[in-house]
């Protein structure tokens, strides 16, 4: 029996929207305004954007974080080229197979221990350029923060930058969780995207309390082509749009979504320093981000998912992956951990 | 100079969303729910929806009209098959080409007068089955009510499935403004749908007063194959479905989707007799939704159109379309008649 | 019964190989070659090509009429464009959705009488340039000589060419029937491809005494991007392509190809010429190249096809296609128009 | 500078033709025939590929080897579905992405030593079987020969058969160098293609002295969907199919296939035993069909591809890959093997 009111460490995607999000859609839904993104609140998102990531940023709202990616991919490649990525990243182990099979798309993977891609890792992918026979790679893709939690530092991203624009390779990052990247950084988010060499971003705040804000942000106009067009054919451009663009408002005003983002970052590190000492849990992952990776033994396992949802990411080890979302209370944390000390405790 | 407070007649996706859709969705912001649908709130639509069009009834939330359409086409086809629909058919004219990007579906089309097919059209695409060079019809799609503001009665519905299925083709309807039909027919929305042999509808509600509420609707569950693994794989899949799905139920609770539809097609017949007496206006369709076909004086159409945003429909005729919302109001729309007059009397 | 030995009207493809397409194959013969193109045999065919269409063009085998079309037409396209062609084109019509399932491309189809696009056809699809919701026109694609049998003339071709690259289209020709073309024409190939403006030909030979023999000819290379990447992608590449090249060779040397297309073209109007006074027969189209579309009455009709082997090629008129390959001989069709005749007079 | 007469290691596919087939497409080269394989001499090849494989056995010729591995992927599989297979697989590395671009079809691909799949790779992919987030394996494929010239037991098939179908995965082989396996395993191909449970063969005798010849054959109709029609629609079908057929007579008959493939096997053999006791080369694989891949000194290796052709197989450790083909001497290999010795002994 899952416990009720629920406040699980399933997924960041099971918590609800920020009240700013709903009062920033009330705000938007005044009079008539022309459909598909001609309209002042997504003029009022893009500007906001600019402020971010400089003023050549083009903004594109799309529904989800696949759509993001997949029409940045095709926008940023040819129809033959393929794209490389970790072996964790989203776009090859959770979409469904949707790069392929909407764009037609191979993805060539890169296996990485905490979900972050090296430059040699860049590297080894870029040979047989111009052999047919090899499905050419045309860009890399790199998720911040990582599937695994971890964040690239803007130095490594400037590494990545140089050794995929050297080879002729566009350079893309996933920014689903974007905002727990810069929280944890830090730093401006221009300076680890924009200024680190990355050519377009996708930008989701649906995990950071959104109800659906995803949106392909363009850093570099000259390395992409038909984005417009491509989120139209890929079914991905919203008619009644301003409704998207009013919660990136929503969450970019006052900076909400760092506020948010911090926080769900901070109780990540506060289930991490709650089990860390615990004999029976391994933390696997560094913790960056607002997710936390573990080992603990099957049976205390098996027993807490029968009252709290979370995934077994690797069947193999037994890993367990705990998210904290912007609206994890300290309190579902140390409740948390005090679920994990009895169930260890009971099998001691 | 557009005119403000904005209130025009372009598009029903230029209006806001109902308040009672808001409600709907601050009420499903509870808690945390599983993602991607295995929420109570999804669940409450679905059954709202099984009401609606019989027990057997599956429901999947998608994004936008255009995935609605291009997964249900994917679900009730082969690979290798073709969809037969009207010249004017949203998802020829109007979706970028996604249906041929995204599911490589080709599409036969017939020239209909006023969007409607008829059975002799689809009977006219049903030759050389089984011969390998010609694409092989695999659906008929319809709009209900269509592209030209018609509606399809359920005795026409019920021929066009006797020939489609008559020939081994699915039947779909596209129903993005399926609101507006029912209200049109005055009957139940089963006894043109299910009981007509309909095997999936598109059901949107996003032009009705949604933010963005679209479904496939699966009637004949035998007919479709694997809809669940193509809404992902087609990037359709919400991860905060619950609140794709509380827009339903905002909408579909006391009939609000059939009031606010009816209102919108009443005020397309006001605006029509408003205009049809006007010797420069010629309505063009028989006018049984919430549009308007109108061919008037190029001088004239320019002129409103540089206060009012409208589409010129068909460009060497001069055909434009007004669209009625669910908020337009009589005021609106005799506003707009007696711009019109003016517009007219100062050029006679 | 089909009579034997076999020389049939159905199809052009129902011939066999030309001697000296044999011959040029057991010449190339000998010892190892590199694969894919890098040899001498294809390196002799793509100068042969080049002393046909300029010193521009470009050679590269496929292996067949619709993989030249559909790797052609995605070098020239972007993946978000669509392609402007007739109704009756061999790409909409004969290549079971080829185009849409492998390239992803939307056809516009303009209806033709004679299989010929005007200019006006393609300047009608030129709307809405930059509308994201019409799927872009890229590039025109006409077929010479048409599927009808008919022959554009240089100046219709050059005409066409202007409109297309006026409004920004790339300009295809299908020549899966380019010999006849030539041959009809009396005029150089180059004439009414290169120098008319054209960006690309699918040259076939198959049709016309190859094995299979069929070639993208790039004629503007600025117009195509990565078409060996395309054709490897879309599994056009051949290994042992020498052997393809070869056929080339054997049919371009001596003018062979010409030779031949023009005595297929002479068995099409002799067999004009037979019928084209029989009451009961009606030639409907202007014999240009090797093929003749008559309508005759349907037991006549049959009654041939009872033995002779021929498509319908309209349901509903009875229209029929008659066509002529390189092995018919006269008495082939002095056999034919006197069958005809006897199953007239059988049922006057 | 390359020698010439040419006859190296790089290829079997740098080859010739034997001269059976040329006498088989010539005694193939008479009147006419019905295109696109409805023709007496495809009739005579589907009935001698029955006599090996058994009466159920279809057979689809087709171009080439990716094309029978891509049409045949997606008669086995539904849409939204994945394959699993080798990381070394020919439609994973060298296919230039034609199974994503085709068909849209995701490769989960398992890292293997020798080219071969075990049970335990298949069994590995397949989990989250009905996880809408994970594309779904719907089919495995195998090479037999492998990619790097080793060859499954009648047993170790069987056993991969039992996991794909007990996973409800469908059973593919590219037999790109089936001969070569038969020939090795000195049993009837029925024994390890059908009796082992395979359910669809991509048969190639191209790399075996044939010009271009190709097919898929299917095992288990039951597995398959819509062949005939994928194999047009991905452009496959070819219109003169006597001429692909009878390569396929020309090869069967009195075995000629199996002496060819048998002979290409020795001579790989006779390469190991020139080499394996040469104190600088090291043979990486088990000889077990008609490849030899070694690795020696970087500076020998350059040396010897000065003068001959041959790939390096892996960037990292200069592993190549030696290939010998129907037509390769003993006097050729002996020449080899005394050019490495004297490349070796200059370095000493």
């Amino acid at each position: 029996m899952i416990e009720q009111p629920w406040r699980g460490f399933a997924s960041d995607n099971y918590a609800g929207v920020h009240g700013a999000v709903l009062e920033a859609i009330s705000r938007a839904n005044v009079d008539h305004q022309s459909a598909y993104g001609d309209d002042v609140v997504t003029e009022r998102a893009a500007s906001m954007v600019k402020d971010l990531f400089g003023t050549q940023a083009e903004f594109y709202p799309v529904f989800n974080g696949t759509g993001a990616n997949v029409v940045a991919l095709q926008s940023l490649t040819e129809r033959w080229q393929s794209v490389v990525c970790s072996g964790s990243a989203h776009i090859h182990a959770d979409e469904g197979g949707a790069p392929e099979a909407v764009a037609g798309t191979k993805l060539w993977t890169v296996p990485t221990s905490d979900g972050k891609l090296l430059p040699a890792d860049v590297q080894s992918q870029c040979f047989d350029m111009d052999f047919v026979h090899r499905a050419q790679p045309g860009a890399v893709s790199i998720t911040q923060s990582s599937e695994m939690g971890t964040v690239y530092t803007p130095e490594e991203i400037a590494a990545l930058a140089e050794v995929a624009h050297g080879n002729g390779l566009a350079f893309h990052m996933d920014g689903a969780r974007l905002s727990n990247a810069v929280a944890s950084l830090g730093v401006g988010v221009r300076e680890f995207t924009t200024d680190a060499g990355v050519d377009a971003v996708s930008f989701g705040l649906t995990k950071n309390g959104a109800m659906l804000a995803e949106a392909i942000v363009v850093l570099e106009p000259e390395r992409v082509r038909g984005i417009d067009f491509l989120r139209k054919t890929s079914m991905q451009l919203a008619s009644k749009m301003r409704f998207l663009s009013a919660q990136f408002i929503g969450l970019l005003e006052d900076d909400l979504w760092l506020r948010s983002a911090a926080h769900a970052n901070e109780m990540a590190r506060r289930l991490e320093a709650g089990v860390r000492d615990l004999p029976a849990v391994q933390v696997t992952q560094s913790v960056q981000a607002n997710a936390v990776f573990a080992i603990l033994p099957s049976e205390v396992r098996k027993a807490l998912q029968d009252r709290f949802h979370f995934y077994t990411w690797d069947q193999g080890t037994g890993e367990v992956r705990w998210m904290c979302a912007w609206d994890t209370t300290p309190q579902d944390v140390d409740s948390f951990v005090a679920a994990i000390e009895r169930e260890i405790d009971a099998r001691a």
